[in-house]
């Protein structure tokens, strides 16, 4: 992301009027939406509508040791659940006014009839469980990761601006973990954490599942090409989600990153193409606990914090109000000039 | 506020389509959104719509002493620049689709020409300098408290179903320090901070205005009457929205409180009749250091963390949508019966 324009947009930025830097991180998210703006040749005004998130669907293998507090057929039931606007994802995109897709990566069982906002592009009937060996092969995950970048292409193809990440997959904490593991050198002691629901018992249980991963899938781990990570502990709908982000980066678009599960598809990008973290803005802190020390680790910092960790995109769909109300600051304040008010001493 | 229904609507809440207690802070913010409309006879279900913020403005007579950045002229031309559109808190309600009101309670000069969303009810050409004595007189603060009342009675009778605070008035948070100050007793040094951007020297010249305030003021202060505090300290627009958050206690509605100095006026009207905590949210923790230290003394969590501290409404504006967003869910989610979805081995 070409910078150059930085003190220019700053200095718009302090003459609107507000005392300077007074709507602090709102003045960051519009600083870096006009910078995302001008290196898509948008103009240099920045851009916050018309917002879509992709709410990507798969199952997992892993599932099978017991890591999870619901059963895989979940996975299923919420996708029909999401085809007929009752989940929260539905609720929260229908009061933020943000489009949703539902994409079936690789949901077990026969494809879903034709429905408004579903995109049928099963991969596989769901992964192996990575306990026990790869997750899939290296084509299907770099057929799901082209799906995702197919997926961004379309947007920008249709004028969207600001795309949001969204997943439904049971067990797919475990995977998340896995590949933050594999991705971050991390102990899986320090990442595993309830998901939905788990006692302590149950957690320590899935950091083991989650140890023999990586384990078994050993030769797939760093300093291997990171696709070969992601199709060893990752998922479907994760590696997906993975090439989402980067073409929204491939053709400058914003990209709101939701909780834990969507973390680890942007760390998968993020090794495969370090530069998607100059589109990459981060809905909210999870109440998964590893989140915290992974946005950490990543030098970030969520827009959001209000203790959720349900994924779907429900995080994605309460910061857009946000990004849009940074986007309409920059756009629409009056500055000191046209409003004809006082600066402070500083400026005098 | 009665809250025996709290077991019937934790049960809804479990029963909704995601993993138990997944959605965090919003299934509090349902749960008292529920209780607010039940203890009103609105039916038992959350609303958060219509919206409506009141941003109250006044000058305060200690300006003259040299504790903001901007010339005391800046409250006349802000009020100018809300009733033209340009302000934050007009960007960020359009963007929100939230109601604004903008209320003269004491801007110095002349009334405002007639305006769509303004009302003229200036009490006096704003406060006399708390440094030197008292900032208004009981009785102009008992009408001030009174015409914030008289706004919630009308926002309730016109169907209003959140309210929100917003002021505007250069050096009211040297006001609103001093009256933390007083009724919290806490020494000045520990709250004072930069409002519009104060450095160092300025801010402990600003604590010293605060010390002296609490000096020449002290027959006033606690154990007195809470409102001889609130008009030896406060300042008009903050007697004001005292009245607001009173009078939707009074009228059982949801009342959003923005930063610092909205805080402050909460803090008297939490002395004046401590019920107003049940219908109160706070919308975000302000960038102005003090406000961190009197939320952990309230006992209560802001709604967002945006690093603020532009007041006039503009985190209540940002937090509406949050709101918005809790009541859906909880009026649209689908059960997991209607859904047909199966629930954690739980709940079996």
């Amino acid at each position: 992301l070409n910078k150059s324009a930085t003190p220019d947009i700053q200095a718009r930025l302090d003459n609107l009027t507000k005392p300077r830097g007074s709507l602090g991180r709102l003045e960051d998210l519009a600083l870096r939406l006009t910078l995302i703006s001008m290196a898509a040749g948008r103009g240099n005004l920045p851009q916050a509508d018309p917002a879509r998130i992709y709410t990507c669907a798969a199952d997992h293998g892993v599932a099978a040791r017991g890591v999870s507090k619901f059963p895989q057929e979940v996975t299923r039931q919420m996708v029909f659940n999401f085809l007929n606007g009752g989940a929260a994802v539905n609720v929260f995109t229908r009061s933020s006014d943000v489009e949703l897709r539902v994409v079936d990566v690789g949901v077990k069982g026969a494809d879903f009839a034709d429905t408004p906002g579903l995109l049928n592009r099963k991969i596989a009937q769901g992964t192996a469980d990575i306990s026990a060996g790869p997750a899939m092969s290296l084509q299907e995950c770099i057929s799901a990761v082209e799906l995702g970048i197919s997926l961004a292409e379309q947007a920008a193809n249709e004028g969207i601006r600001v795309v949001g990440t969204g997943e439904m997959g049971i067990a797919n904490t475990t995977a998340a973990t896995a590949l933050y593991c594999a991705y971050l050198d991390l102990p899986p002691e320090t990442i595993t954490g309830p998901g939905t629901g788990l006692n302590e018992q149950e957690i320590r249980h899935k950091a083991g599942v989650v140890g023999r991963a990586l384990q078994t899938n050993h030769v797939e781990l760093p300093p291997a090409d990171p696709m070969r990570t992601l199709a060893a502990l990752g998922g479907l709908e994760i590696a997906c989600l993975s090439g989402l982000i980067l073409g929204c980066a491939r053709r400058k678009l914003a990209v709101v990153i939701d909780g834990f599960i969507s973390t680890a598809a942007y760390v998968a990008a993020w090794k495969i193409h370090p530069s998607v973290g100059d589109y990459a803005f981060f809905a909210h802190g999870s109440a998964e606990p590893g989140h915290s020390v992974i946005l950490h680790h990543l030098r970030v910092r969520p827009i959001l914090d209000l203790g959720m960790r349900l994924g779907e995109g429900t995080g994605v769909a309460l910061a857009i109000p946000i990004l849009r109300a940074a986007a309409a600051m920059y756009n629409n304040m009056a500055s000191f000039a046209d409003a004809g008010v006082s600066g402070s001493d500083d400026s005098a």
